[in-house]
């Protein structure tokens, strides 16, 4: 998704003087020794420390002693953390990034740094770079080659635009990981997908993006998005991330595709209730336009935060406000089957571009590594 | 199910003077000729028809004769219909035994009236029998050894209790044949469960039936219902039967178990949101109690009728009342979270004894044909 609608902002202060490890999320501290992924990227990063040298190539200080440093990290998120939204995917590659900047990491191989993001959590090594990004499963024991490899620039499909209604933010009552490790450990279905299911239907999405062929990629992505709910499904106990909410947005968008004749939308859900939803720049004010229709905006009084925020959000609403008024009946919503506020809300979003290195004045922390105002989450996470 | 928890009746009343076929259901007249399911189970028993005889063998009516009466069908459920708690079985099974005692029809083979009823609703050729019954697959073209086959006898298991939680009565969105056909024309799940997983599943539920093993049998339905509920997931676009109660309700049996630190409950969906609890006759009081704590009964001013029937509803209900005050914290309902009515009504049943021949005194029509006031729904079904 890109960077100037959702993304996770981080802050790292190195130095001698540091005492131990520290990492601020969200505003709050966070306890370092028993985050065994924060370790694990700090030891990988450590480990691969290189000598900081100055613009004239002079060593300022020796890898042997910045390995030495500690680090004050500071992080949040411009969207819900915990809520199937991919914040430990963006804030570990951000993480990872500006490690690897401070620690003056060199990749010894192409998607080095991926494998080390992806030990902080697994989808992260897909967010080191921007465009289509492709999790190769890899086959080595040592996981060197279980990455993120980069299959569409950022710019190749600008007119694809992605929905994202937020269902809940509420914390998931299971952690993908968790949840992913009890469905492998207990889905028979979950293997078959793997093997039988998965390799073909990922080609056929590459080759969907590739071609810009939106009803291909949109099938893809609704397939394959059903399919891992299933397995979840088939976990024992059963892990449920989708709500009744996510359900009937499931069937809007095939109305919505019904009524068009084609594929013009289509979803995806990640271990949460929110609907990413896919469509087109065309197509995005209509599709809008039918889920304000049933799940119109929350009450002003929830403390008026927009409900839609992202890249030319104020134009995109007032043409889902023309659109609204001629809905065809078919995706009308039957009176008195509104459910206001169940999508708390939308951010408008395309394909993202990758990491990038922010101004100075957007730093969370002062120079010392102490905490800015700035570092704690934005209203509209919590106020929603 | 035990027929005096929940049952299908069903009169036929046949004659030469009857121009056609014709059926009541639930009070309201069906149209028989658009009925392709009502058609397909007349042809098949009328093509069996032999000359009714009287006690002492003389010929009443020759099969010739016979095979041109038409019948008036009227029929109802004691409980709601279509809304995946095995209506049409009911009702089928219930239609092709007494339609085969009006046309004087004798099996050809054990299980051939299994194979037409199957013509009307698939999961009826199982209710020709009590006691645990397995559908068998069989493997000719014709569908002839398709058929319902006894396990387990009635009376095999008297300790197994069924809570059966109505969560709608609303029709389901999705019939379960039309939702049926859909997994299996695009589900790539569904082929390999089919194929890998229920043969071997199936074996183990029913050698833990036999074995009354209440941990096994209820692990296996619980495992098998989930995977038929992520394969409807996995079906294009995807069929959904169990919402948010449904899935409150599994969280509640898998905490009832992690509380008891054994599997002392299940649960099965079948094509609807509806639960249907297994326990047994010790652990059932305690488990009403659970769901009467997070799913109180719905307010009196409802219509009153009662929350839990069944044999033994009243005694099952004082149990559970004195189990309800005594719920360990880890199942009790947190503060605000009940759902008073989200669970309309609970049927407290066992085990089934197969298709009874009533009383005349309980027939659903004169000996015109005409159905009598008795024939409409019960009053439960919808004032519930």
């Amino acid at each position: 998704m890109c960077q100037d609608d959702l993304r996770a902002i981080t802050t790292v202060v190195a130095g001698p003087a540091f005492e131990r490890d520290r990492l601020w999320l969200n505003g709050a501290e966070e306890d370092v020794p028993s985050n065994k992924r924060v370790r694990a990227v700090l030891r990988e990063v450590r480990a691969r420390a290189r000598d900081r040298l100055a613009p004239d190539g002079t060593v300022l200080v020796p890898a042997a002693e910045l390995r030495k440093w500690r680090v004050h990290i500071v992080s949040r998120n411009t969207f819900p953390t915990a809520a199937g939204l991919a914040s430990s995917a963006a804030g570990y590659a951000a993480l990872v990034h500006t490690l690897a900047d401070v620690f003056s990491v060199r990749e010894a191989f192409p998607g080095e740094l991926s494998t080390i993001a992806r030990q902080g959590s697994g989808s992260a090594c897909r967010s080191l770079d921007g465009g289509l990004v492709e999790w190769r499963m890899g086959a080595r024991v040592d996981g060197r080659d279980s990455l993120g490899a980069p299959v569409a620039a950022p710019g190749h499909w600008p007119e694809l635009r992605l929905l994202i209604a937020v269902v809940s933010d509420a914390k998931k009552d299971t952690g993908s990981t968790d949840g992913m490790a009890r469905a492998v450990a207990t889905s028979t279905l979950l293997r078959h997908r793997a093997a039988a299911v998965v390799p073909e239907r990922l080609e056929r999405a590459k080759a969907a993006f590739l071609a810009r062929d939106f009803g291909a990629f949109a099938e893809a992505a609704m397939a394959d998005s059903n399919q891992f709910h299933a397995t979840c499904l088939d976990t024992f106990p059963p892990v449920f991330y989708m709500n009744d909410v996510s359900r009937r947005i499931v069937g809007l968008v095939h109305a919505v595709n019904a009524a068009a004749g084609a594929t013009v939308a289509g979803y995806t859900f990640d271990a949460g209730p929110n609907a990413v939803l896919l469509t087109t720049a065309a197509r995005a004010p209509a599709l809008l336009a039918v889920l304000r229709a049933h799940f119109p905006p929350p009450a002003a009084s929830d403390g008026g935060a927009p409900w839609l925020s992202g890249a030319g959000a104020a134009a995109l609403l007032e043409e889902a406000g023309a659109a609204l008024a001629a809905l065809p009946p078919a995706l009308a919503c039957a009176p008195g089957r509104e459910q206001p506020g169940a999508v708390r809300h939308v951010y408008a979003t395309s394909v993202g571009d990758g990491p990038r290195v922010l101004p100075a004045s957007e730093a969370l922390a002062d120079a010392e590594g102490v905490p800015l105002a700035s570092a704690a989450a934005e209203g509209v996470d919590k106020g929603l």
